[in-house]
């Protein structure tokens, strides 16, 4: 290598010349690469059949910020008549507070002195409610929250088939009820009950079966809970797979759906059936950077912009290209003929395998209506995890 | 749920109270979870074992930066005497130029207006080299640099076996060598050849072959690019599976492992002989939020911290836990006994699947020496994938 090249001082010079990825009014065309793209035809619509669904039950909806850690997806969904959202973390409830969702239910328990002492403040500015399962979380929570003088609403988690949180009896249940009346900055306001597996059943008849069996399982807390005398006025749960049963269950009177915004690849391979029509709205824009063999290209797409746990990508409206790998930085997409693979430079959407941990990849996600960057939402919960 | 709860204003009031998730001098058991956490001491063996194998060949050893996105981390490979260190992105260099690292090797083709024109700009405050793999990506390449009045190194990339990127034949690598010699502000250098494939083969006696088939292929390259009057300064590639075969080949000239410096939980479980010896020195640290059964806890750590696509997290230490689930903020961990189940509250270190990715999940690494926070470093590089 030559080793007579100049170099001029370093500091902020090499980070102050990279240019956004889009600027608003540019065509999709000129979009940077890797880029996160937001299809805002296909995303409000997916808005409106979810709140539809809700609405024509009676249930409320709260979408699951998770799944896009993005206020500005957050307020038209709230603008729309979502009562309002849940996160999956405390810290991840912040920059939704700070847009001005002011009701959100931390779909999670809260364990730790930090997080407690983060819910406690938070809990004096918005209007917070939180899931228990365990009597020493609860007496913990209690006592933050008195340091605070502030209070939240508190569902017991309950365990219908996931396997995850949640207590295993209906005794459990009623004793965690019991304690919380005991305990003062907490209200006793119902259960969470979701059932994440039953979310990916392939077939509607199977998915319509396992929602089955986590209602009756639901019903069951509820009921010996009312018996107790704990009337549940909220009941919690459901996502995008099963929200149609769950809505019309009689039992649920609030849904978390939140890949239904912007239905990912492995959503994208369910039966969906008659009742609700959902489309592809996220995409992740990339560039071919090789074309080595007459079948093979190379997109700077990797790990580092979509997740693969749920599945490769697919690549969107290519019928005869598929991925076959993706990497840190490279994506390899195979075409079935010479004539199909994509040349130099072409730019190619892939529909992500999983939308949740897809988002938190990303600083910012570019909104397209009619092939114009029509906005630039950031990310803000990106990398909130505490 | 009760709505009599008054609200003050929001603004940044959400934002503000995030404490940090270490302050330097802490103790461990203080650290919020979810955290990556850097054992020094294990670091800096690692460091030290891959510099010493470089240096027992003569090879010269070019780190990896996607790895890690650490400019921190890359100082101290540097300090110990590699060369340089690889990025792959053009974006991805800025931080660790910032920082002063001025010699990087782009292990990748740099295609589209935006990254050309970035790339340019960089090639005039560093040192850049770039890989090609096309006559029509070198032309723009070349043409953007003019702009300029900036200059690269360029290796020619060829496909030993990865099956990625890089040229399919002799003829084409020299024909992108002939080309090189007739643009302006593209010098040739060499060439790059990375399999990655090899690195993960589990056995020793299995890696060595596909290692020795990789530096037969790339030996061949050399010879025929020298054969037609270029010769090859660097021939650089490798990886931390391979590098104890490559650096003994005789045709690498320098090696690009990554991982080495922090072992995941892929790597670990390759045989590695007794040539080098490398210890686990990255973790998530995570808090059980919940013992829903005799067997089964919850830990606060998921798929936004650790990612999953080479398998599950490992449980350090803990030899009759293991994680069955990793979800977006979940990762369920079974107990082979209720006397093994971890309890509320409790830590747990996991040795995460795949550093790369996972190191791009976190805005910084705590830093740990002798059970006590060191130091916080910035995962500067985080996100930038263009």
């Amino acid at each position: 290598m030559t080793t007579n090249r100049q170099h001029s001082p370093l500091g902020q010079a090499a980070h102050a010349v990279l240019p956004p990825v889009a600027r608003v009014g540019d065509r999709l065309e000129e979009v940077d690469t890797p880029a996160l793209i937001l299809d805002l035809d296909a995303f409000e619509d997916n808005l409106r059949s979810m709140q539809a669904l809700a609405e024509s039950h009676g249930v409320a909806l709260r979408p699951h910020g998770k799944a896009h850690k993005c206020p500005e997806v957050a307020l038209r969904q709230v603008a729309l008549g979502a009562r309002g959202i849940c996160c999956q973390k405390v810290s991840e409830a912040m920059p939704f507070i700070e847009a001005g969702i002011t009701d959100i239910l931390i779909t999670n328990e809260v364990v730790g002195r930090q997080k407690l002492e983060l819910l406690a403040h938070l809990a004096a500015i918005a209007r917070l409610t939180v899931c228990v399962d365990h009597p020493d979380a609860l007496k913990a929570l209690s006592a933050a929250l008195d340091a605070r003088q502030s209070a939240v609403d508190v569902l017991v988690e309950v365990d219908i088939g996931q396997k995850r949180c949640g207590v295993q009896t209906h005794a459990q249940a009623v004793a965690l009820a019991d304690l919380i009346a005991r305990l003062p900055n907490v209200h006793f306001a119902g259960v969470q009950a979701y059932h994440g597996g039953a979310q990916h059943k392939r077939s509607f008849e199977q998915r319509k079966q396992a929602a089955e069996k986590g209602i009756k399982s639901a019903a069951g807390f509820v009921d010996a809970l009312r018996r107790a005398g704990y009337a549940c006025e909220v009941v919690s749960g459901s996502g995008t797979g099963t929200a149609v049963f769950d809505a019309a269950s009689g039992v649920f009177t609030e849904l978390q759906p939140g890949s239904y915004a912007f239905m990912d690849g492995d959503y994208g391979t369910l039966e969906w059936g008659e009742i609700m029509s959902l489309r592809h709205a996220m995409f992740l824009l990339g560039t071919v950077i090789s074309t080595p063999t007459r079948e093979r290209a190379v997109l700077d797409v990797g790990l580092k912009s979509a997740t693969a746990e749920s599945g490769l990508p697919q690549v969107a409206g290519r019928e005869r290209l598929r991925c076959t790998a993706l990497n840190d930085e490279h994506c390899i997409v195979m075409a079935d003929g010479p004539e199909a693979r994509p040349t130099l430079g072409e730019r190619l959407k892939l529909i992500p395998g999983h939308c949740d941990p897809t988002f938190n990849l990303h600083d910012e996600v570019v909104v397209i209506r009619n092939g114009v960057v029509a906005a630039i939402w950031p990310i803000s919960a990106r990398g909130l995890s505490r």
